[in-house]
């Protein structure tokens, strides 16, 4: 499976004021692409930028990161990413067209400020921006790809479902992803824990086994299960997943667990 | 200010299902405690999780982590902390009879994936988990402090708020931090650009001056634009703020805006 990190610049998410939740979005779509999301980093938006970049396009087949594209002094994503990849920051011509016709639309001028937004790595393609202003980047360095959204939920959803998605998908497996969720009242999680080993190990990745305990350990367990298991073919995905979920049901149900729900779906669009 | 990195591990994380509020909630506790953080990481529950607390050991002052203490096999934190440091997992005494009266009390049995839990880093201290069952991490190396609490949010904040934060204020420079947020309509962020730089520049770090774009830059502009200072004193973190917030609040009304609110608050507890 190839491999993504998403990054999210942003002093606002350092310092805990807004939840990262640019970050789970995006690590989902990510996901039902068929990606392994390996990191979702926060990252300052400063010099230290650069080498959180780097590592990430050494190691990560793709990387989506979010913010600091916009028109204030703090806001330099695109500088960052020319320094990771050791290339010139320049005027994109295309960019500058669309930064330039948003403001001529209102009678304002390209003041140094806007026209700002329009400096790219060498080499990058501006990804159009529907919704706002500043347009996202898209750069291919040596087989990898870096596309950076802005930092507004709107914008970045928008720009990466029109936008990053389709591009994305030429890079993804294709595979289709299934999900068993069995909830167990009853049993300790570190009763049932050899169990989920088991079944894990017999279901390598791309299926994944985890246990969610819900309740309390010891006083009134509950335990949400899943079992997530991806094949190019849908029936394949979700015969390995229902598979799963019987021998973790009946475990359950052996060691005196009541079976509360048990679904098995598709996920993705 | 010394520096703070927030590691949370999870695949449920990296898969986007579940948003991040405990890197966001530690984020901010750290912040208020006087911490500058650099990094909020989600990271995978597997062997890359040792180089990333071992970088993390490496530019951090403090490091709190999440995830990955309970009983199955996929909860390898502990596991991966130790490789980090370069010492041995053993049984911490203090953690297993933290374990063993837990399940004592509902008649269960020490199983060796109840045990585990009791396996720390060489030197570690175990914090008590009031809510669940599993005991958090304390463990200094070479003068920085790593932390590592569940993923449960409840067992988190309240390990957090007990044991942990009387820790990490013998370590924290005991500030005090004060904020204005002015938030202006009818000015493009663009326009403001140049002034928001120059009160930056003018309330150097541990300032920020940050503009939150609310409306759309070009259409209908709404900006709340923040100052956060500190200092040891509290008048002159507030002296600080007010002056950046009446320098931005005057730009801000002299390029036609309109201040629809001001307020100047202390942030923390």
């Amino acid at each position: 499976m190839p491999r993504a990190w998403v990054i999210n610049f942003g002093n606002e998410l350092l310092i805990g004021r807004i939840v990262n939740t640019n970050g789970a979005w995006l690590a989902e779509q990510l996901t039902l692409l068929g990606f392994d999301v390996r990191r979702i980093i926060v990252a300052p938006d400063d010099e230290e930028a650069v080498e959180v970049l780097r590592e990430a396009l050494s190691k990560a087949d793709v990387i989506v990161c979010t913010g600091g594209l916009g028109p204030t002094y703090d806001d330099r994503t695109a500088e960052f990413l020319a320094k990771a990849v050791g290339r010139r920051l320049v005027e994109n011509g295309e960019a500058l067209e669309m930064v330039r016709r948003k403001y001529e639309e209102r009678g304002l001028p390209l003041t140094p400020e806007r026209r700002k937004m329009a400096l790219l790595p060498e080499g990058s393609k501006p990804i159009p921006n529907p919704v706002g202003t500043a347009p996202g980047i898209m750069l291919e360095v040596d087989g990898r790809l870096a596309a950076c959204l802005p930092g507004v939920p709107a914008e970045m959803k928008e720009m990466f479902e029109r936008y990053v998605k389709p591009v994305l998908r030429e890079r993804a497996p294709n595979v289709c992803i299934y999900e068993a969720s069995i909830v167990v009242e009853g049993v300790p999680e570190s009763t049932l824990a050899p169990v989920i080993k088991e079944v894990a190990r017999s279901c390598p990745p791309p299926c994944y086994v985890k246990s969610h305990p819900k309740g309390h350990e010891v006083r009134a367990p509950v335990l949400d299960i899943r079992v997530m298991g991806s094949a190019r073919n849908c029936e394949e995905a979700e015969a390995k997943v229902r598979e799963g979920a019987r021998r973790l049901r009946e475990e359950a149900v052996r060691h005196g667990g009541r079976v509360l729900e048990e679904r098995v779906y598709r996920l993705g669009d």
